[in-house]
């Protein structure tokens, strides 16, 4: 890398098709923010939505506004909505409870599907959530279920390891389609179809994807999927979450969590459960509306982007970042630990340092946020709706003169908090 | 009851120790609002909360409010709130999920309390979502645990039939303690005493309780309970659920939905599960922030008023109402559907029409809003921290109207809505 200089940064901004997106968040001064991975940025146009639905609906309309302002559609319309983002069709998607919740719902559907098999196929990487959830399911149903983790092994892509262990006892194989902390991404098409062709069934976790770069379930031929809404479509913190059933599958799942939601007739208040046709089944208890109305704010404005261009966005800032971290960092000993092949990683990069902790701290102190993943990780995402080439640049600086100077060695940046 | 008159309600308000609560609601003008115990009215305050969590947590401090807004905190924090309205003690409450998921975790955790017990026991006319729960656990555990339901029977109480249906086989005893369709009330500390010395637990569902009268788990010895944020909590719409373990029971509750949040350490990302000390096991996915805030304004509010004041005013409008029924609507053909003694009845009064479902049209239509549950009821839903004397009177004059003129008989009160 030669010869670069903020001013080129600048001119990629310039340039940008994305760049009037950042225009639609409200970020604040001084922040070059690198966690939307974790906790995606404010849109603007929430905190008005809010009102309206808080203010005008729940407070003029009351309990009619569960049909006037159609708030009893609301899961189903929001979850068409993110099917576009994934590659989904129209009643294939549904927002409910949480990513772990539905994880739950999924792995007990895939079993109940496939019950002569006996083990969910997991990664040790996964994210834990999702080996939790495996495991409290498995422990649930008396342990007659396996969870079998593939350890970890930096010889072999993670797509290798989970195709040589397909056996014909794996019912489900769970996988987060982008690495929570690596950001390696696995090859859904290859892998659903090695599922398959095992008899398996395929539950992509799409944390890290929906609405970060192109996914598309229906040509992957995919089975289930789960994804958050508090990341990259920026539904706010604790946002909640959604969940997609194939539809040549929808008729044959049985519920775990078989709430009045998911009846066939609510309202009918019968004593005994029936199931209701398609994705609603999926439902369980009474859908949270706020958490729903500032999500779909998030989800319609990645619906005016090109996801395509996102994508392309995405690449770049992550290619210009390790330049700058290889090209001005290069002697302060941090490593990759995303993939170096663009194709094979999310939006995401992350480098490894034994002082980790203190260093991200000191770079928070200084208006770069990204985050620590345990033990040794620094993680930075991008988001490019509102993630500017000129903040990879400045992010970089920063991060040199705080190694330079050694201002990450400091005591209050080694001091543990409880939620990093 | 002889010469009475609205004046004589006005005065009633004029006397209410209450009554300065009613300005601390944004209440549409216009509308008698006896529809609480479905959706709780606005607080006039929650607004400006969710305004400042959306701009100035969420939008200024990003990732960083889960520590510096103690988001992380707000599940326990406000659970520790709901325990002062249902006489549990701090650390025994936990704001988590919907009702519907709380309720699989309360009753999985029981039977696994009481492995050698294989029956849930509950009450054909509990609320369906409680039925639906148990029906869809049972069947994940391949039907060998049993739902018991206990048929109506007009002439015993509902504590007599559960009293009497107590066995060596039930694992934990699942009822709501206010009925939702009758408004009919359990006795909480004899059925729970009961249920014990059956050896089995006791798991109460207060959805129609918590705000709306005192409540005392501590003093009831019971051993778990859920309950429900959007109804007299005044938490809006799909606001999240509650749920409670007694502290005697806490270390051994094995959590079906064994998210990271109830992890011992969340933020380790150890690939094992496990659970949190306390309450906290019991949480599964990343709390819902926006919902969990508007909650807490609610019980906010909810704390600062006197819970026997509520229930001495609630008393007092039920018995009015039923004095109006009869004095001034008692050639209609009403039938009371709640118990005539107000020790047994919660705060709702029910009433059946066979016409029930069109005249409940015809009182929403003049701004009366109740609410109608199939086949025949007409279920009104007292809240003093809102509702009026005065709106009893009015209530049950513009009902007597439209019987006296017959305007329920219309074809446009005779069409079914999708929610009612």
């Amino acid at each position: 890398m030669t010869a670069v200089s903020r001013d080129d940064f600048v001119a990629r901004d310039a340039a940008d098709p994305l760049a009037p997106f950042r225009g639609k968040f409200d970020l604040p001064d001084g922040i070059i923010y690198l966690d939307g991975n974790s906790l995606g940025a404010l849109p603007k146009a929430t905190a008005s939505r809010l009102d309206d639905v808080v203010r005008n609906q729940w407070g003029r309309d009351l309990i009619k506004s569960w049909n006037t302002h159609d708030w009893i559609g609301l899961p189903q319309r929001l979850g068409d909505k993110i099917a576009r983002l994934i590659g989904a069709r129209p009643g294939e998607v549904v927002v409910a409870d949480s990513t772990s919740v539905n994880l739950f719902k999924m792995l007990a559907a895939a079993l109940r599907l496939r019950p002569e098999r006996k083990t969910i196929l997991s990664d040790a990487r996964n994210f834990p959530t999702d080996l939790y959830v495996a495991q409290g399911l498995s422990e649930l149903l008396g342990n007659d279920v396996r969870l079998h983790l593939l350890p970890e092994d930096r010889d072999r892509s993670a797509d290798e390891r989970v195709l040589e262990s397909l056996d014909d006892d794996v019912a489900v194989v769970m996988l987060t389609h982008v690495d929570f902390k690596s950001g390696e991404m696995h090859d859904m098409e290859k892998i659903t179809e090695a599922a398959h062709a095992a008899g398996a069934l395929m539950l992509w976790d799409l944390a890290h994807s929906a609405g970060a770069l192109p996914v598309d379930l229906t040509a992957a031929n995919a089975d289930l999927a789960v994804g958050c809404g508090y990341k990259y479509l920026n539904g706010g913190p604790g946002a909640p979450a959604f969940l997609y059933v194939a539809e040549r599958l929808q008729e044959d799942i049985r519920p775990p969590l078989s709430g009045w939601m998911g009846h066939e007739a609510p309202f009918a208040f019968d004593t005994d459960y029936r199931p209701a046709p398609g994705i609603n089944r999926n439902l369980c208890g009474t859908p949270g509306i706020l958490g729903q109305a500032a999500l779909e704010v998030g989800v319609d404005m990645m619906l005016e982007a090109d996801i395509g261009e996102i994508r392309a966005k995405s690449v770049a800032l992550c290619e210009l970042f390790i330049d700058l971290l290889e090209g001005r960092c290069g002697e302060f000993g941090f490593t990759l630990a995303s993939p170096r092949d663009a194709d094979r990683r999310g939006s995401q990069i992350n480098i490894a340092h034994p002082e980790g902790y203190a260093i991200m701290q000191a770079l928070i102190a200084r208006g770069v946020i990204g985050d620590f993943r345990a033990p040794t990780i620094l993680r930075f995402g991008f988001t490019p709706l509102y993630t500017r080439y000129v903040d990879i640049w400045d992010a970089a600086e920063i991060l040199r003169d705080i190694m330079a100077t050694g201002a990450w060695d400091a005591p209050e940046f080694k001091a543990r908090a409880k939620v990093t």
